[in-house]
């Protein structure tokens, strides 16, 4: 019998359809044939192949830079969008959810160029941890995501992270730890423009939001980026259910996967509460728009590593 | 002796200096060593991979659309962008530039979805044909380029389009012309928005461009898009020169090639002239900024196939 590509999956419906579909789209007789260069995979990165909770890394990464800044610059703590943050008003933050997030993060490093930019998140990547977990962040990816990524990249497939969260953030780790290079990473973005200092062309970051790569915006952003529709996508919010219910629109096969964190004893027990990035209508819809639920108590052998 | 991979380059100056630096950068042992995955290309596409005179490509798919949208709707004649290119009216096509065609392009596929662009964009490509030299545009492709760009691969290079043209057209035939998938194409691009028509999710096109990916622009979306600065970059115009600018400012050692149109004789001679996409400040520089310069006609052994 062949090596099983996916050990952390419990046998079941769940893993039974992910080797089913992979089987079926790589068979060159078959009718669901896909040739490889389509085989295009999209996977959401917050709550999807890393642990979000009990808040978004993203959050404590603005905080700690937010902090550093206002410790220069006293004055940027009444202003918005920082004074939630500076307060750690944590209804207020929640209330202005990822976006909000991530026009702090925006705000903060207006001016940085992303070279720059790229040094302070692999350094901050290097050594934060979650507070709940007490592991790195990096550290508490989905082994069973890992394998996945690694089976379906066997299997012929390109795999892209399509995150709601900042794209130059996810860059700074995403190929250590996943296996995918940076032009493979969509994401919110900010403003940015070139510009000559001295003799060295930089690109540098703007304090504003150019694109918040949520919802409509996911399927949007895979137009723009990658020119295709996916034909696998994994997600676990109602913040990925545009980029799924549009590759579950293909002509041909197709699968969508959505995690439902449901495992309080190994992880987090969340959807609908989280609000955040809140699992709402993609739970309640999942069977009438095709989509695949997965649990994370029942479909997980393991979790993370270590 | 091993056999020569640009057979299409006479032996000289340019031709040794594209050998000695893909020797440099994939010598594990040399100073100049660049791990496969940060060995990126960037390549314009009009006027460097394909022929863009007499006229760009995208004018005559622009104003065959443009005809066909004013036979059904002919109020539509007298109206900004179009009225223009109705009249063909070529010094006030030549004033608008590059983007005022990329603006009608844009006006009139508003409301297409990508599908529907991607159909008519094949169709037109499979067909329509340079008026001056009678021969299909995807035939139009520069022999020396098609071997660069095999020859990068096999050096471990990932190349991409990085151009002024609109990026949906471009992805209708790079992929068989050039061996570059869509997810590897940058270019100016419209606004979109993802809507559910029916049961089908589609990415539809609106009236408006988004980004014209030209000049400043080019290095911003190459860092949206790739997320590396390249480490070679080819280019034909002042539009490329900032893109070249930013590869040659990285920290390890870097190639900026820039294609001279000097060849009445075989294709076109051009520069300064050229108002809709001139070649002018980056001629001048390129001693200045270490722009390694490449003549058509000397460099060249063979342009098109054929």
């Amino acid at each position: 019998m062949a090596k099983d590509p996916l050990p952390s999956w419990r046998a079941g419906k769940v893993k039974s359809a992910i080797l089913d579909f992979v089987a079926r789209v790589t068979d060159p007789g078959g009718a669901d044939f896909v040739p490889a260069p389509q085989r295009i995979a999209a996977f959401d990165n917050d709550g999807t192949l890393w642990c979000e909770r009990p808040f978004l890394p993203q959050f404590y990464f603005a905080s700690e830079r937010l902090d550093a800044l206002v410790k220069r610059e006293p004055e940027l703590a009444g202003r918005v969008p920082f004074k939630p943050y500076v307060e750690r008003d944590l209804p207020a933050i929640k209330q202005l959810g990822k976006r909000g997030l991530l026009e702090v993060v925006a705000a903060v490093h207006g001016g940085t160029t992303v070279d720059e930019f790229a040094a302070i998140a692999r350094e901050w990547l290097g050594r934060a941890t979650n507070p709940k977990l007490g592991r790195r962040f990096v550290d508490l990816v989905y082994v069973p995501q890992l394998e996945l990524l690694d089976y379906l990249r066997a299997n012929g497939f390109k795999c892209f992270i399509v995150s709601g969260g900042g794209i130059d953030l996810i860059r700074g780790f995403a190929e250590n730890v996943y296996g995918i290079p940076p032009e493979q990473v969509v994401g919110s973005s900010e403003r940015l423009h070139f510009e000559m200092r001295g003799d060295k062309g930089v690109i540098v970051k703007e304090a504003a939001l150019a694109s918040f790569d949520d919802r409509e915006v996911k399927p949007v952003n895979i137009a723009l980026h990658i020119g295709r529709r996916p034909i696998l996508v994994f997600g676990n919010s109602d913040g990925d259910l545009a980029m799924m219910r549009y590759a579950l629109s293909g002509e041909g096969a197709s699968l969508a996967l959505l995690l439902h964190h449901d495992d309080a004893t190994r992880e987090f027990e969340y959807d609908r509460d989280y609000v955040i990035s809140p699992l709402s209508e993609a739970l309640e819809k999942a069977g009438d728009y095709g989509i695949t639920l997965v649990s994370m108590k029942g479909d997980w052998d393991r979790v993370f590593a270590g």
